[in-house]
């Protein structure tokens, strides 16, 4: 098996068309409205955020049966927390599109009432035999500062697939402004339960590890397209690609995250249980307090020891070992820290990807999650009044 | 039954004695170690920290049995992380004080060594005898601003008794400075348990309500010391002067909060249950999209609606209704706001304490938490390098 890192995003599989245009709810003329669509009809694998107030075009999306031939997906408004008007307005939407079976995704402010025939405006003006998937990547972007893509060719023993992808900012972004969304397409052919397996599978290690905020959203999707054009399929080997990929744009939608200056990867190691090496490593990447020393580059491990103590899991100060940017500050029940171990360690935290490790040395489990720092500009960013 | 609010805080009641010096741990000469003391041996109920890194005057105050008849306080060092060494300290600490059975409670930097003699140089220039709650009330903050203590005399049937509390500031605070500190005096007479059961009935309603950081510290101390000096005791009376006094600190506790400009009210109204209204509840007095909105002054209902809808408990979009401030803003399903409401909430989130009310309207269970918002000065505060 060989997976190449090709150029391209969700256009490089065979078979799908994508572009996007500015039809009016960005009014500085920037992209608001891109479509996806494959020639053949995909089996979709979709993942929807948890939060009970599951936006408009989430349950458009539960209530549709069978394959899909693509979808639309604008940015500026979430078109959550609008009731059954919502509803219809996804299905207004969905019935402008030339083809049939088109699903929608929505990201931006909650409460206000979808613009429909703006979106329909943009809808007639598509070239729907474009292939720029760097267009469509753009204009479902919100604030976020550059737009994600990927694409991988896999080469295993059956010959030869493809799979793009395409994801835009966590958290809650800016004012009002809701939502995670990751497209993913590919030319593998395999059924539909086998997709959305590897999609599960591989959520824990990627989208199920980052945090920016700790906010989840109303309208947090993950759609996966898949056509069957290149009639190829190898479960190990789309597995590896599928998660290279995921693992790929979750860790760009850090980097990108509101006013992150650092990618921070927080590993929680020899915990008894997984879920109390993960409920640790979610715990220092979402902890106010660990996200503004880093933010200071300060190697402060009094607060990395407090966060794990207040987790609530197997642990013991005399068996607890830290070390920040590869710089061991706290050794098994020691304060190793001094002039020369501080000055190493602030300026491993000055860099702008590093990791803080803590060895729990309590058993042989362990997870790493993904956080940014939080500084002056995320605050600048929310607290803004919207307009 | 009468509670008459007087002036002072832990000298109030019968008996006791208090006072504050600068021993030298801050360098900047303010108070930094506090005694508090009665002249009869008191029963003493408490309430630590959950953290499993629980700080060396917990671990030495755990162990301790039988009466207590006083406590000694220092700011500026935790006393946390420090392994056996920490616990010696304490024991130093408490054999050079003139009295028996003394107990002692530390706030400040994690993982460094207690100076020892630097807090006996303290000790031996106290005036046990002085009775000064207020120079008490400020050898104990970090990085308060003012001062907290309050102090009620009770009037009941078989007579009268007297309670007084200070407290110190909620959070992790400053870099590596720890800790809620509470002490709580009162010459009520009734047996450890009864006073034990007044104090966990109390922590509901106020310091399990109060969110700045969301972070746990190694330090969260209360002492409750009861000499019994007034012969009376009655038990609803004690329980709401007790009551009374916990919110009133814990309230003061999140106005103080590092950065905080606000102080604000979350009730979750009409849940399914009490666990499920605290749960939501607490959610959004430490969601950082709703901190940062509310800094902002920004009336912004989606975020709290998508808060609400992340709490994973019993709620639905066309039964909820949000009020901030007094203004309704959503209401059963429905987006209220139009520019008069929207003006008129924005000036509600201007005023330095306000309400945030989300009725759920599927159950007859209401929690009502108590938070901040979360501004530059936050930041600031808690990036600044350690110096």
């Amino acid at each position: 098996m060989e997976i190449l890192s090709i150029g391209g995003g969700v256009c490089a599989p065979k078979g799908f068309f994508a572009d996007g245009l500015n039809c009016g709810l960005k009014v500085n003329g920037a992209a608001d409205l891109a479509f996806m669509r494959s020639s053949a009809p995909c089996n979709l694998a979709a993942v929807f955020t948890s939060n009970r107030f599951a936006c408009a075009h989430i349950r458009h999306a539960k209530a549709h049966k069978g394959k899909v031939n693509g979808v639309i997906v604008n940015s500026k408004n979430a078109n959550a927390m609008n009731g059954s008007e919502g509803i219809t307005a996804v299905e207004k939407v969905v019935a402008a599109v030339p083809f049939e079976n088109f699903l929608m995704a929505s990201t931006g402010v909650i409460g206000a009432p979808l613009p429909v025939e703006t979106i329909i405006g943009g809808i007639r003006r598509f070239d729907w035999n474009a292939a720029c998937g760097d267009a469509a990547a753009k204009a479902i972007m919100t604030t976020d500062r550059w737009e994600k893509q990927i694409a991988f060719e896999v080469r295993c023993d059956g010959g030869t697939f493809t799979i793009g992808a395409m994801a835009k900012g966590a958290g809650m972004i800016a004012p009002q402004l809701a939502t995670m969304l990751c497209f993913i397409t590919t030319d593998a052919a395999a059924n539909q339960e086998a997709f959305q397996a590897h999609l599960n599978g591989a959520l824990d290690e990627s989208f199920n590890a980052i945090s920016v905020d700790g906010d989840m959203s109303t309208n947090d999707t993950i759609y996966l397209l898949a056509n069957g054009a290149s009639g190829v399929y190898e479960a190990e080997a789309f597995d590896a690609a599928l998660r290279r990929a995921l693992h790929f744009l979750a860790l760009e939608i850090v980097r990108d995250g509101e006013g992150a200056t650092k990618l921070v990867a927080f590993e929680v190691k020899n915990a008894a249980a997984k879920e109390e090496a993960k409920k640790a490593a979610r715990m220092l990447s979402t902890s106010l307090l660990v996200k503004t020393a880093l933010f200071g580059a300060d190697p402060n491990w009094g607060r990395i020891a407090s966060t794990i103590g207040a987790a609530q899991i197997e642990c013991d100060a005399e068996s607890l070992t830290i070390s920040i940017g590869g710089v061991t500050v706290y050794e098994q029940g020691i304060n190793r820290m001094d002039r020369e171990r501080e000055e190493a360690a602030a300026a491993a935290l000055r860099a702008e990807s590093f990791r803080v490790v803590c060895d729990l040395a309590v058993g042989a489990h362990s997870y790493t999650s993904y956080g940014c720092d939080l500084g002056h500009e995320y605050v600048r960013i929310n607290a803004d009044y919207r307009t």
